[in-house]
């Protein structure tokens, strides 16, 4: 591995790839393009796929623990293969047509490292909230009384844990999520690593995955605003507006730390605050 | 991720791929080569494992769960495993061969999008269903007591849950699958994106996977019309029968919007429709 | 996936990749190679920590079920994957070494292609052996009482199913291993499939993944005649014994349907007895 | 599979790779440069992530077993997945920045076969430490009453198993892990493998999940000295402290065995040892 570290050493004094210059803040071009119309739809039907698929595993799942067989039912391991696995598969369908974000805490991360313009990630949140809160409705309309009944896969603080809590642990949870997302895309990647090949989408849904098993027993784990959006405004309660405000508040601190740990730390940022630690080129 | 979005507003000008022309609607030619016939040994000998394996699971799940040790079945999860597993391998095994359709859906949607032509999207149907129906009755050979007492792995409409509910997450579950077969295998893919390789069998074995996660408590999961009428053919009884027609009208309507999303709305069809955007032809 | 279709059509006149040569029958050159040695001890070590992992994972699993939190073990589905992970990184681990086979089916099916020699077939047979019983020798070592109570992983046929059942499910299931072992091998692939790379280890792991569970509550799964005989070796009883042969003749079977399957079927072998279908030659 | 042996057979006589040359034992000069301190970081970030999302998982799962209905928790599989997955991701975004070791005894491996300075794998060691300890005090911190209650997720000897036993599955679950990484990084790999690509970190990641699924019954599975020590020293009684030396001496003489196989029995070691063999030279 240490072959690697070399390589990374080179490339701080000639670099073997080319950074996308950033995006401008407003890109009212954008607007005019079928391209950019196309993702706001991509975006919208992969949330809604998201959020109805990870609901109706949600809802199966209470329903047959309560009824029949307590010990066949998915579990939290099944929960999390089905937010995990949709995102692995969602983020390889819409990645070439939109980025595939799919989580408007992904959304500002990249915003934050100048990936997407201003306009771009606010009509991207827009959608998302739309097509989660599509999915849901939907999910509910499958089945009422069992939504009702379950919680519909709203995102609540379970009791044992505080409020300060369930927020950690969506500042952590999406940390390693957005952490993930750009080590994927990072364009330096692709042009050095040969023994780490780009399965971008894969370990992207292997965050979410892991993510899930460690902080479901906390708040049923949000770590996307969009989902938790979604779910908040089809259950509708009281307890669930009132705690709402977590699932907004910790993912986009988790995101922003990791835009900040990827672009300052990790990449050209700080190494070019230390400039003089440079002196000779390469071959 | 901005990046791939360029990447992708680019190449609706200057494109950097070549799309195969559509196959013929009859191509009697194809039935003069080696290959044709070879390619429907291959779904059918794929499309009996796939049953043989599933329904295997399904009966010792169920043998388990109601004699010994209750909770040490392979529970939902384990079935979906199962069943996306077969499909990740198959898919692999025989992409080259058949192109890995394995499911009357599938062809359906691929024929839709003139990716195959009349007589090979009747002839691929025909010998999926015979290879499921030999699965399935090879694993009633194996173990008839279970098989008949555990309902055999046949789709229907769980109690609690409306046949139009079963319609519905039918649709949904083979338009999440034939989306991502499209994805998955769109020629555009290859020559444009660097950074999401083309591991095509895993994210449809996982789309399988994580359905089954989803829609297992409604009506067992179909998204397969070979599967369910494998089953409902061995199995053999009234209700199942009834039923039958939701597991073919709601994988064939999944994939007819899939095809459509994916043609109109992420690929060419649209842009041409506005080809007023347009003003450089390819290089 | 038609254009698949197409490209493979092609390949018939005009094939864009190169057959190895077969394997000498008898290759005694190969003895005096230390590359030959190397692939054995591979092999051996291979052996051992498959069966080693295995048998752990079986013996905990039990322990935990009998006695303390009944829902808390691995189940058959963590056995399955404890099964399959291993032989996904042993045959990374070991593809350059000794070609990854750890499993005398495996390396039957391969001999009957003409892949290895009789010589190096015989010898990674016996270290395969060697390997599978120092395994569970191990496992035995660590925790005697509880090997002994709980079956020491060895394959009896279960109560309910009959020997001709077993026999069936170990053609079957080593069917569905062989088959993926010669598709992810395939000379052709590599050459041909822009849309399917070539992950090899990763498409074997899941077979055997799948294939325990559906077997599993049949036989405990074989498939490998060299775990079934360590196990066999060191949990020694009649019964045992008595069905022993069902774990070398049903893997040998399924190897060698697979091998035929895909020498005179899927490959070169049908192809070139129908030589009159072809006339022209490409670009 | 034959054929990547002859290729191997070759490799021997003329190389079509290159051995990056051995780091210097003391590297003062790495010191120096802002990519060492990078990598400091990357790898105590992700140490501190590894340990918070497994000791969460493995609270949340007692928890659940206890108090409400006792078999949806995760399970070992469950945190199995938690452990491999984590390493699985952060080995994949790590890579390219420090390695991606997170793991003493993988940098004692690869500072015995003279892939890091004694100087990194000194302060990798440290970082790892500390990472893991910042981690499971943070797990803490959530939910204290639970984690004292639960164990926290210390390296303990469980009731059954005598401590000689758990240095031995220490050893082979280290060994697994060990031999996975060498046998992912080799150079001679990427250079000559077509069949086997090199998706690096999923093998690595599963095999610290197959380990887990062998060895949690018995002490819990260590496998990563920091790990082991950050649980200790927030959790501090007096039995995780008597059987620490266990979690540090196992896994340091697996990976002591692991590097030897590969770097003597798999590479070029033994190879030269026999000179003999050879007699042209590389082109």
């Amino acid at each position: 591995m240490a072959k690697e570290v070399e390589i990374a050493q080179q490339s701080e004094f000639t670099r073997d790839y080319s950074d996308p210059p950033p995006e401008p803040f407003l890109n009212v071009k954008e607007l005019t393009k079928w391209s950019f119309y196309r993702a706001l739809i991509a975006e919208f039907v992969a949330s809604f796929l998201f959020l109805y698929i990870g609901t109706r595993t949600i809802i199966g799942y209470k329903d047959q623990t309560d009824h029949s067989d307590a010990c066949n039912g998915v579990g939290i391991v099944g929960i999390s293969w089905a937010f995990g696995g949709m995102i692995f598969i969602l983020v390889y369908c819409t990645a070439g047509i939109s980025g595939g974000h799919i989580n408007p805490a992904v959304t500002f991360g990249l915003f934050l490292a100048r990936k997407v313009s201003l306009i771009r990630a606010v009509l991207y949140m827009v959608v998302q909230c739309l097509g989660c809160i599509c999915g849901v409705g939907l999910a509910k309309g499958f089945q009422k009384t069992y939504f009702d009944v379950y919680g519909g896969g709203a995102n609540v603080v379970a009791p044992g844990y505080t409020k300060g809590v369930a927020l950690g642990a969506e500042i952590i949870g999406t940390f390693v999520l957005v952490y993930t997302v750009f080590s994927a895309t990072d364009p330096k990647r692709s042009a050095r690593d040969s023994h780490v090949p780009v399965l971008a989408p894969l370990p992207i849904g292997f965050a979410v995955f892991v993510v899930h098993l460690a902080t479901i027993p906390i708040d049923g784990t949000g770590i996307n605003p969009a989902r938790s959006f979604g779910a908040a405004v089809i259950y509708n309660t009281d307890k669930v507006w009132d705690e709402h405000w977590i699932f907004w508040v910790g993912p986009f601190i988790g995101a922003a730390i990791a835009a900040f740990y990827h672009q300052f730390i990790l990449r050209a940022g700080a190494i070019k605050a230390l400039g003089s630690f440079r002196s000779n080129s390469m071959n």
